[in-house]
């Protein structure tokens, strides 16, 4: 049985969608798409959206589930490319990349001419080991603002007199590792 | 020197809109307006938002506000009263309720009519026991999915080997409480 | 079935005797004792102990622990007594008073006489409504150096590459009522 | 001016005596001692205690910090070595190793013969990457019971309705690596 796309938490979605500042028109390429959940919550923000996704599965299940969820008419500001993010982006001068991927550095050097200066990158990692790469490949020059944050959510339990936070948390999903991009 | 509005902190803003599910088209009640932070996110997000303010300058700020950053179409979706929200809702069947106020529960009452059922309530209070005060009003019927939490941002300091979370954290700005309204 | 004794958590025990700065020799006050487990922490750092507790079965099992885990010398130092902590205190100038009550606010106004000036109160509670009783009982004189936290263990995974806090924590246990009383 | 030594702070303390099990009698190895915060704490609750230290400077202090919070007394369990432990360690057979070092790392290849079987071992690290590379250090056999976590204490503001988590807090001290020795 094939697995399932990993998904980004809805602790993450927003977060994700305001440190990248997304907002109707931003030009964004995303990858992978995985089953599409940070993709509808883009798009539903205003976002038009180039996914890269290697799996055919994952690709046509995210498009799938934009068309149920958000209907036929937002098909019209997502597409989806059967391709490896590692190896290139044919996109030029979009406004935002958004990466869920185990090794968002090496997108990195692709991103000059990718991604239009003043535009922001930001990726999902599970491991504060990538994060440091990414921030490694991302250097000293060319990126500004770059920082790293974890999102976390603290429920609590209210019961009459007994109020107090839950005892149990979900206590780690992904490490998010933002830039702004100046151009070289 | 008048004092400014409380701001709701950016880490939250986000969280509130994916809580509150805001999306284009969905009609909104918020109160108070302050500054305007919130509500500029929410029209950006596709919102049309009608806002009780009780002070005339943060009502006037959070217009021009709007204005500013998102410039005099946004206005067509905005409209700011000078008006108590504890005295009543004049708006009926709004998709969402959202509150930045001391004494949310004050406004529950008003509810039944001008929220439609389905439609979602969130309030922002800084102290739990303003929260545990939210949840007491909302009571056990006519209320599902209540929950009250905290966001909290964890940043990372990230220079070579030097891979760790920053020294000091915001640790608080507030608590959001959730619900969604069946009616009655 | 009888219900066994709540067990305060490893991880707060350290904690508690570190605020209460217990050592060799301390006279301490703790009530109620339930397993034992905070008994025997202080014990083995040093503390002489007098418990209170309600529950025949809970004084004897604590004992019992103590003899197990300290053997039979660390009796010497441990003594607990069948009553009722909120109806008074035999006890004088005792070093610490270490609370694991429901209701420790009721035991605050037996603490003049039992607690020597210069001494150290602490309270457990799993509530943030109990902590705030706690803290108004004090009230604003002869307290002193008052606080109240929460402790919270975050775990790694750390395997390779995998570097992460854990998916799930034990987010709540209790917060802790510390103050330090200087007579009146 | 020569730079203190960076001080252990007290909320990780009770933490590293609790999770190395310190108590009376147990033969305690650290390094290096720092300004003796730790030997302090571990004095108190029993320790016998064996110090590695670099700097004379520092070996002085806490040897001085110990006899003037602990008395005279407590000099009979405790000695402090010039010297580097990192090239080697001539105790054997003690049941604590306790280490905050930059590199804890180069100390575990020592710990055969010095780290009696049963005993545990401790490494205080500012970095993740430090506490990672402790965790390879000791690999997959010899250890059991490895864990690293953080210690984060959340202090609370309360005052009459205002109960609310301080608005700042200590974020990050330092990773706590630990494991037990069962020998080769």
């Amino acid at each position: 049985m094939p697995r399932g796309a990993q998904v980004i938490y809805p602790k993450d979605l927003a977060p994700i969608c305001m440190l990248a500042d997304i907002g109707p028109g931003d030009r964004v390429l995303e990858s992978g798409v995985g089953s599409g959940a940070l993709s509808m919550t883009m798009l539903r923000w205003g976002a038009e959206i180039v996914g890269y996704e290697l799996r055919e599965d994952f690709a046509n299940r995210a498009v799938t589930n934009v068309r149920s969820f958000l209907g036929e008419d937002a098909l019209s500001r997502y597409r989806v490319e059967l391709r490896d993010c590692y190896e290139g982006i044919d996109e030029t001068d979009v406004d935002r990349v958004v990466l869920d991927l185990p090794e968002p550095w090496r997108v990195v050097p692709h991103l000059a001419g990718a991604l239009r200066p003043g535009g922001i990158f930001i990726a999902y990692t599970p491991s504060i080991v990538q994060a440091a790469q990414v921030r490694q490949s991302l250097g000293g020059s060319g990126w500004i603002m770059q920082r790293t944050l974890e999102v976390l959510h603290r429920t609590w339990h209210i019961e009459g007199a007994a109020v107090r936070p839950d005892h149990r948390m979900v206590a780690h999903t992904g490490f998010l590792t933002v830039a702004r991009y100046i151009g070289r």
